[in-house]
């Protein structure tokens, strides 16, 4: 089984099946397209026909999409609770990352990962500021806070447990640390300040921060 | 179980779980925000956090987002097969869903739908053209030729009988009819234009379009 994804330091989309298969204790390789240059287009257009990452190839077969990878990894490893077992924190965990799966168009565009901005550190420029991006931030920590209100007896992470969400929504945290966002001058009571924090020291999203320095 | 979307004649997001819901001959009412108005988004506001259509309302919690209301509809109505029974035909066709689910950005806003743009009918405007939406059309085309190479035996639908790609895909056949986009220009050996000629015909679309002219 390989995954294929963009350079670790900044492609969001790819971290979120990584950090879904390392859940899984998964047995993968991973392949590491640098999208920028010519040669990783050239790659990328051989096996991608969308012409994106992440793919997983697995059984002959190459799977597309980071939700449909983490759907997929939830078919293969029932074992794993990969979304809640309360049935209606199962119905809004998967609104909330198909959510972030499609949407959050300002502040994927405004706060952008890329060579130039990547998902190790914090950058010193200042925030993106505008009314569009204004609103994602809100609505993000909004959704965090209701549902760490509602769910957070069971544990730190957006459902108590760690689930798919916790995935989708880390390069956001990566997102709100790199671009100094003041998450409480944007709604925050705090906890949603504290969920940033748990995705960030999460002991496999660190293993992903590491190769990528490395 | 109340389905709560936008304006019939042009929110293509609500169209989707509209059919998938139809396909489970759930028993659901509808309820029609007419977003553009004041009065409309004031109405959104009161009941859609993420300010978004379509809404799902049962067991007294709100689902949205059109994919996690398709994938709730799986769980609860496992009788109807929502995605396909191969087990390699249904990892693509959750790609295929969520690809559409999270992309094709440039099909989406320059060929949009709205109140001068609806899903009943064309336009006599010249076609859109550019290179990021003549990139996203030709994608589709091609998605579209291979899944019907492959999975086409067992029905005119993407992987032979129904499944949730094609609610996910309907709304594209009505962008590609409205903006009289040349398939075969775009690289279509007339499977796709089959397919899209399949969509427009499916029974429970043809439904819809009359109750949005009603």
């Amino acid at each position: 089984m390989e995954l294929i994804i963009g350079p670790r330091l900044y492609s969001t989309w790819s971290l979120r099946p990584w950090l879904v298969l390392k859940r899984c204790r998964a047995d993968f390789t991973v392949r590491e397209i640098d999208i920028y240059s010519e040669a990783g287009q050239a790659e990328l257009e051989q096996i991608s026909p969308s012409r994106l990452v992440p793919l997983l190839k697995v059984d002959g077969e190459t799977i597309w999409d980071s939700m449909a990878i983490s759907v997929w990894c939830a078919e293969r490893y029932p074992e794993v609770r990969l979304w809640p077992a309360d049935a209606h924190a199962r119905w809004l965990a998967r609104s909330a990352a198909c959510e972030m799966h499609g949407g959050f168009m300002a502040l994927r565009t405004e706060c952008g990962m890329g060579p130039d901005h990547t998902m190790v550190g914090a950058d010193r420029s200042p925030p993106p500021g505008g009314k569009a991006v204004e609103r994602d931030i809100r609505r993000i920590i909004s959704l965090w806070m209701e549902m760490r209100r509602r769910f957070g007896a069971g544990g730190p992470y957006l459902f108590g447990d760690w689930s798919v969400p916790d995935a989708f929504f880390t390069p956001v945290a990566t997102r709100f640390r790199h671009y100094q966002i003041d998450l409480a001058a944007h709604g925050d009571d705090g906890s949603a300040a504290a969920y940033c924090d748990t995705l960030l020291a999460q002991p496999d999203f660190l293993e992903w921060t590491a190769e990528a320095l490395r």
